[in-house]
């Protein structure tokens, strides 16, 4: 971190990155419209309250301020210093910020990693002097950075043409361009910005810090990230976890989704993105609303900015239009919202009102409201007061804006319903900028789409946001995993000790070295048994004949004995074998893959999926970081395709999803603790007994990071 | 088919509903502000030419015009009335219509089906009534009717409140509300309609007579439909066609989706709307663009609007952020489109002016444009020379609207490319409306999306559109089915025989009724055989231990044969039994399970899905309006999201696709021909076998109609 900045303006008082007092700007030009003159125009423009130090040894005065020959020349001290010039001057002007006690430099120069080999070589003697002369480095390739509410415009956007208010909203983008135009697209719908930062190549500070640091600006709200990569996970997870502290949605857009766009993405910044289902499975888990286009992004900054929350899932539907009405109660079924039906008390109400208005929800208010406006303020009222209803979403389509005096007073009824009940209300209609009844709409802090998917969509996304963080509240912070010590799992037998000493069941076995020691084994155990070849140089045991299933007497074990070895030596002649595992057979019961690995960028991770055509052919598994605990592992099982196999289907009985639930948090928790040895886990199956009878880990693997523990099979 | 009016001034000739040459308003009001004053209102502000007659015994005028005691009162020719007055009064004012002549009359009264059941009888009567006295009806109920070129507004709809332009959109709606809000959206963005009906209670016109009219006016090029249900599927699939047929996309949304909206539809309408799944069916099949938001059909409209049609699905990106292009490659892939790497020499001609431009496709020209607007004309004809690109797509950002001159250069370069090499351009940018650079583009005939997603999913949605077409072009106008003969069916043997005569492939099998024959034609068919119970009684043999499979010797299938008869006796001893049908064993392969039905509303269908837990738990299945042919088929295998298990997966051998399409085909021409009197066709399982091997059916049954065939179980 920083340290912050402290002075007599409150608003250069905290992140020197957000609240810097002075700065200088390091090949400033007097031709404004160029790279270096632009952050002092901006400066200005925007009122910033700051000391401006233009450094060029070319000027006197640059825009009426005195320039100065360089850093050392200022007679003042600097928080912030632009470095505008040239890649190769860079190294030298990094030396003089630091002698200048300079805290943070805003590097805009590219010719870096993005551009070849050398570049990259060059960004990473970069970053470790930055390192070495403590001193914290935006960029480089960065577009800057901008706090709108004190003017401090570290930046050369062009965005800032036009004027923009200050408001809520936190933007942190890895692509500078991308993110003017969502600051520009923000602005044409009335919307405004706290900060932007763009992060360029990241050489220091980087997206997961950048967003923690903008969250705890305390003018912003929401933070909105437009993301092409994470370089550190634990520092977006972080983020994650500060967001739902503070209760400021993290709202993502990650791009690079589809193989051609992580080609193209890999092009555009010259780094790997790692797959998107991790992406996605952290966002889910960590509880950044992803979104799937800006536009989704900008609708829920709408909510923000207008400070409104939904209240829950209970939608009640007002609408001017019965289509619209079935409109948005299909999108809301689509979203995870429901309409329920009003009781038989609210509809007699309204129907006392226009006889033949739909009222079971959603409510159709009719054409009716055109002669009477009461009507409306009646229908709202009653939906207000009815408590089973948590958020409300009206449909008054363009006649707000075709008939304003009609606009106007359903304006001011919905007001003063908002203000006399307190519940969310979200108005869908055309939402001409420009009028009084825009106008009114927005004073009154009520949202207005235009389109009806869309406002539900952002409804239902800021609900999600508050159910994570209410969970997220509830379980208090995340338990840091317990270090497991390394331990030899070389073998099935092996790997399944470790998992049992750990709290997961695994099937009864017992190691037999002789066709003899198999079958008393084998009684022991009791029949039916399976055999499976025990080496630590063979993975995939079936593939040389490895594993024989449902043995029911002493004399086919010891043959199944006999055979293993046999196809072992012609199979893998130079494998270690220490013999053969004699292991119970599991009843029947629902198969589950279970998994976990070393994410490079997330750390731990935890997945489940079905055995048979669900993995083969559907693909079909869900991915969490580790640790979790049983109720998100519950999530994880419900969010698979084939979940109702689990639940029961045809009259098979449900299986113990109870207990599953409870093997993947466990799992989650030995991925997680044993982070630094275990590299990848492999139970498969875990077979799900029927409820209340547990599940039984009847196969793993484990492959450790030295990779030591497996040899290839074939030399 | 109304039949059309001609006249001497050629917007008011042709189909009456949109052209007609004179219109009466029964019930007319001097207050121009209400339902009976506003279409006297309208079509006087809209410049209609026709005769304008106000009928209403209390006035002598309504706005300049003379006013008429009656439709009998007036001197000339009436096309169309509008009936603004009470439904009571609707009876006598339609016999009036009739005497007078009046073509089509658009019933604006509301009190019919969606009121009550009193309300249906009197909507049942009329339409009679309309029958027979020879007037077409829209609505009652209805909106009314508009058609924006020669302003024939029969509608009190206040969205005429704010002024329209004409153009090649045409609307049909079955809200009333919720199309003039699609209008005024429209509006917003600078579209252009040609006709926009309400379609209201649908008595006589419905849904798809008045989308295929509006397909049928010269004036309209692309027709949006809001759809609740459709009431007459033949009608609809006849509009889809002719859609194909006049290159007119037919463009629908389709309410009640979900469990809850199609509730809520039902409350507003009265009627059920049937299963969403066969309405995407037949979207799907027939062409029609199935859209899931308003907004995705106005960004299709645009296109629309301008001409624009996307060549091909190879499609170029230009960007002015590599972010942007990223994000664009993304959505192509998403929606079927992509964006295939540039040869070298591409590349190398746009590295020649900006070296560390990322050149592969997307091509991002940089901010290097700022400085040299040569840069971008250079990229754009490289992309445009280069023949293996059908489309561009091009980012600007809020650029082009925030450095005006720069933004008209690049408007100006890329209408010359268009013009002179004649590709499909679509820009991505801000396009605030008021501006010359948005005017611009506008007048040079390419459309400007603000969100790149939206912008690529119009464009898909086209190509789409395109693919259909030139398919259903090729194919020729689809064969009627030819009609087959009612069978006897009541049994799986017979089933299959029919089935067999139809050119299906089934398994071999004889009738068998001793068990000493049983063992005659087993030995005859080859062991291994099964054994199946032969009733016309019994749908579910197995659910009474009516199967027996695997039966490799004579012994057995002597045994098998009297337990089968056993187990009849005990388990439905009022049935009838034939005797026990021996086959032969299928060899295993991928089971298919396909069906047939007939629709309520679109008639025949034909469907398929794989079994096990594809069917049972995820209920993966794909429907057709039937008959398709082999192509379609085909298609619908491809859709099935378990389609890999019939490519073969881990090393299983591909299954023979081409006969199980072939299967799919014949059974959808026997569904369709034998629609009077088969009802229900169920083969389960199609036994696919391996490439080259054919497929067999394995079981079949068929409910016919009048359900004789099938008696229940249990009594």
């Amino acid at each position: 971190m920083i340290e912050t900045v402290s002075g007599g303006d409150e608003t250069l008082s905290g992140d020197p990155l957000f609240h810097a007092r002075s700065v200088a700007v390091v090949g400033a030009s007097a031709k404004l419209g160029t790279i270096g003159g632009r952050p002092v125009k901006y400066l200005q423009a925007y009122g910033y309250r700051g000391a401006i130090y233009p450094v060029n040894p070319k000027y006197d005065e640059i825009a009426g301020l005195q320039a100065y020959a360089s850093l050392s020349a200022i007679p003042g001290p600097v928080d912030m210093a632009i470095l505008a010039v040239p890649a190769r001057s860079i190294p030298e002007a990094l030396k003089e910020c630091a002698e200048k006690g300079v805290r943070v430099a805003v590097i805009f120069s590219s010719g870096y990693a993005e551009v070849s080999g050398d570049g990259a070589a060059a960004q990473e003697a970069l970053a470790e002097s930055a390192r070495q002369l403590g001193v914290r480095v935006l960029g480089p390739n960065a577009m800057g950075v901008m706090n709108l509410h004190n003017g401090l415009m570290a930046t050369f956007s062009a965005v800032l043409e036009r004027d923009h208010r200050a408001g809520p909203l936190g933007l942190v983008s890895q692509s500078g361009a991308y993110g003017a135009y969502i600051m520009a697209q923000g602005r044409e719908m009335g919307l405004g910005f706290s900060q932007f930062t763009s992060t360029g190549n990241e050489a220091d500070l980087d997206l997961g810090e950048l967003a923690l640091r903008t969250l705890e600006d305390p003018e912003t709200r929401a933070v909105l990230c437009y993301i092409e990569q994470i370089r550190d996970g634990q520092a977006f997870l972080g983020a994650c976890r500060r967001s739902l502290d503070l209760g400021k949605p993290l709202v993502v857009i990650k791009v690079g989704r589809t193989e051609q766009g992580a080609r193209a993405a890999q092009s555009h910044t010259g780094a790997m993105a790692g797959s998107y289902e991790t992406y996605e499975a952290v966002f889910r888990q960590c509880g950044a609303l992803s979104v799937g286009s800006v536009e989704e992004m900008l609708d829920i900054a709408q909510m923000v900015e207008l400070g409104v929350r939904p209240g829950g899932r209970r939608t009640g539907i007002l609408s001017i239009s019965g289509g619209a009405g079935v409109l948005l109660v299909d999108a809301c079924q689509a979203e995870g919202l429901h309409a329920p039906e009003l009781p038989e008390a609210v509809q007699a109400r309204m129907r006392a009102h226009v006889p033949f208005a739909g009222v079971a929800n959603p409510v159709d208010f009719t054409p009716q409201v055109l002669n009477n406006p009461d009507v409306y303020a009646d229908f709202l009222e009653a939906l207000c007061e009815y408590e089973e209803i948590d958020t409300l979403i009206i449909f008054l389509a363009h006649t707000i804006q075709y008939e304003e005096r009609l606009g106007l007073r359903l304006v001011d009824e919905t007001e003063h319903a908002l203000k006399r009940f307190g519940k969310p209300i979200i108005v869908v209609a055309q939402s001409d900028p420009g009028t009084a009844v825009s106008r009114r709409l927005r004073e009154a802090g009520i949202p207005c789409f235009e389109d009806p998917s869309r406002a539900v969509r952002a409804v239902a996304a800021l609900q999600r946001f508050q159910d994570l963080r209410e969970a997220y509240l509830k379980s208090g912070a995340p338990t840091s995993p317990v270090p497991i010590p390394k331990a030899d799992v070389s073998t099935e037998q092996k790997a399944k000790r470790f998992l049992a000493e750990h709290g997961l069941t695994v099937t009864r076995e017992a190691l037999a070295t002789s066709r003899d020691e198999a079958a008393v084994l084998a009684a022991d155990i009791g029949f039916p048994v399976a055999l499976k070849l025990s080496s630590p140089d063979i993975a995939h045991k079936s593939d040389i004949g490895g594993v024989r299933l449902g043995l029911s007497d002493s004399e086919t074990v010891k043959e199944a004995y006999d055979g293993i070895l046999a196809d072992a030596t012609a199979g893998a002649p130079e494998s270690r074998v220490d013999g053969v595992l004699v292991q119970e057979m599991v009843p029947p019961g629902v198969e589950l893959i279970l998994g976990g690995k070393q994410d490079p960028v997330f750390g731990p991770m935890v997945l489940c999926g079905l055995g048979g055509v669900f993995t083969e052919v559907l693909k079909d598994f869900v991915m969490r970081p580790a640790p979790i605990g049983i109720a998100a592992a519950k999530e994880m099982l419900g969010e698979l395709r084939g979940f109702a196999l689990l639940e029961g289907v045809r009259g098979r009985q449900p299986a113990d999803i109870d207990s599953a639930a409870k093997a993947i948090s466990g799992l989650s928790h030995i991925v997680a603790g044993a982070s630094d040895w275990l590299q990848e886990l492999d139970l498969n199956p875990l077979i799900v007994l029927g409820e209340g009878q547990g599940c039984v880990v009847a196969d793993a693997f484990i492959r450790v990071s030295d990779t030591e523990s497996v040899r290839p099979l074939a030399s």
